[in-house]
């Protein structure tokens, strides 16, 4: 992401939706039992893929979001190309590392100086769990951002974030602790599209926190929800992430093509949604 | 870890720690700015670091713990590091991955992979925000066991896991799931020495998990109550990890001598505590 001077990353973001005109943002977990059959199913067949991905789909993105465990599997390997796919990815979009990290303040330190300062990421995921001592070498650099677990996406999620009951849960509870950390403009929450109802709670007690919504697509959300409700009124509030539907729309050796279709109908299908709520973006 | 047909994780752990009679869980967070100043400050300079700290503190500890943290941020020479350190691990110790991970379940699925099956490890640690559904991955073997985040040793950590009250807070929340999680004999707590109060409250409602129980050293935690009652009147239920502690007992070219004297205090203390504990156990 193009940064400039005496910016914080929520108006980055907010700049470069409003520029790129979309809300997507691809998400790169790449299996090694999905990869199209031309491919080597290795590190460097990952590689290849990811970065095909990319330039295919980079026209129809806000951002990408790389998600770390695709990587690690493949042991050292797969951290190398790792570094090969963030530093193949585009400087005018978000790039995103989805590795929900989160430790004690000088560990949480070291895991930040891998994410901001060895890879070129401008922004991660991260879990709240361990509060704000734990968040805040996340939040150092007021140009790099985190996105904090707040309700996700999938079905055990209410386990532990709906406790103690549904009329003040914990996720509740998490959206305006992160609120508080946001002292430098740089703090986000992921809110799963999967549960259309929680995103709404959490968008009004968190009206100027961005979302990155997971769960459209492959896991079954609702777009349509997420578009309204995430992005807000402004349309630039929210990114929406999609992996497999997009990565995996066909595994022959036109999946960059199909991946390419996918995204694009992703972006529009966005578009339309927020054309509908706010009649002056046209 | 040593292992054998029909035993489950903690059945492990716990002989583990009767044969080694020892408590003690020697924590590998190799810090580039801290290595004593013959050695390195590189990736091969962490490799030697570590290694010949396991090899002075194996005659104390019946755990190391690797803190993944500081291998990542050296980029993917920090994970042919983190490789390296792994496999110099002995066999007759429980290996624990201090990642903290914590993903929906494909991603999970993957974390586990590269723990259990690309890095030898015998458990990790893990963060239950996400739920059972995210958690059973870590779980699927009944052989590995994962330490779910509880009360952790941070001055912040009541942010989150205090909440709602201290009549109900989260944290015993997640020691209860994390008790009906436990389907295999595999799950443990993260239970840090920092908060005493906590931890006696915590053991309570879960009696027979194994416990984590990091915090005592540079945290200031009370070693006392962490043996007392996080190890339970068996004296087999918990591993108290030190870090800085040993590792940096001395920053000369004496340093593994001084971890091994360290290390064998605190082995000793913890044995002596015991004793005092359960007359039964000398």
């Amino acid at each position: 992401m193009q940064t400039s001077h005496s910016t914080n990353f929520i108006e980055l973001f907010q700049r470069t939706l409003r520029v790129r005109q979309s809300l997507l943002c691809v998400g790169l977990d790449p299996d090694l039992q999905k990869l199209p059959a031309n491919l080597p199913r290795s590190a460097k067949g990952i590689i290849t893929f990811c970065k095909e991905i990319i330039e295919a789909t980079h026209d129809f993105a806000a951002a990408f979001k790389v998600n770390f465990a695709f990587f690690e599997a493949l042991g050292k390997s797969g951290w190398a190309a790792l570094e090969a796919v963030a530093a193949a990815l585009p400087n005018d979009v978000i790039k995103i590392a989805d590795a929900k990290r989160g430790d004690i303040g000088n560990t949480a330190q070291r895991y930040a100086e891998a994410i901001f300062r060895q890879l070129p990421f401008d922004a991660m995921t991260a879990n709240p769990y361990l509060g704000e001592d734990a968040a805040q070498p996340f939040l150092d650099d007021a140009k790099k951002g985190a996105f904090f677990l707040c309700r996700t996406s999938n079905p055990g999620s209410s386990d532990i974030q709906n406790f103690p009951d549904r009329t003040r849960p914990l996720y509740l509870h998490v959206a305006a602790q992160v609120r508080e950390w946001n002292k430098k403009g740089n703090a986000g929450l992921v809110v799963g599209a999967t549960h259309p109802r929680e995103l709404q709670q959490v968008r009004k007690v968190s009206p100027e926190l961005p979302f990155l919504i997971p769960g459209v697509g492959a896991q079954g959300g609702d777009l349509e929800t997420a578009v309204r409700v995430g992005a807000t009124a402004s349309g630039d509030l929210a990114i929406i992430n999609a992996s497999r539907t997009i990565l995996y729309a066909d595994s022959g050796n036109k999946f960059a093509e199909a991946a390419a279709r996918a995204a694009e109908k992703m972006r529009n299908e966005m578009r339309a949604i927020l054309r509908t709520t706010i009649p002056q973006s046209k």
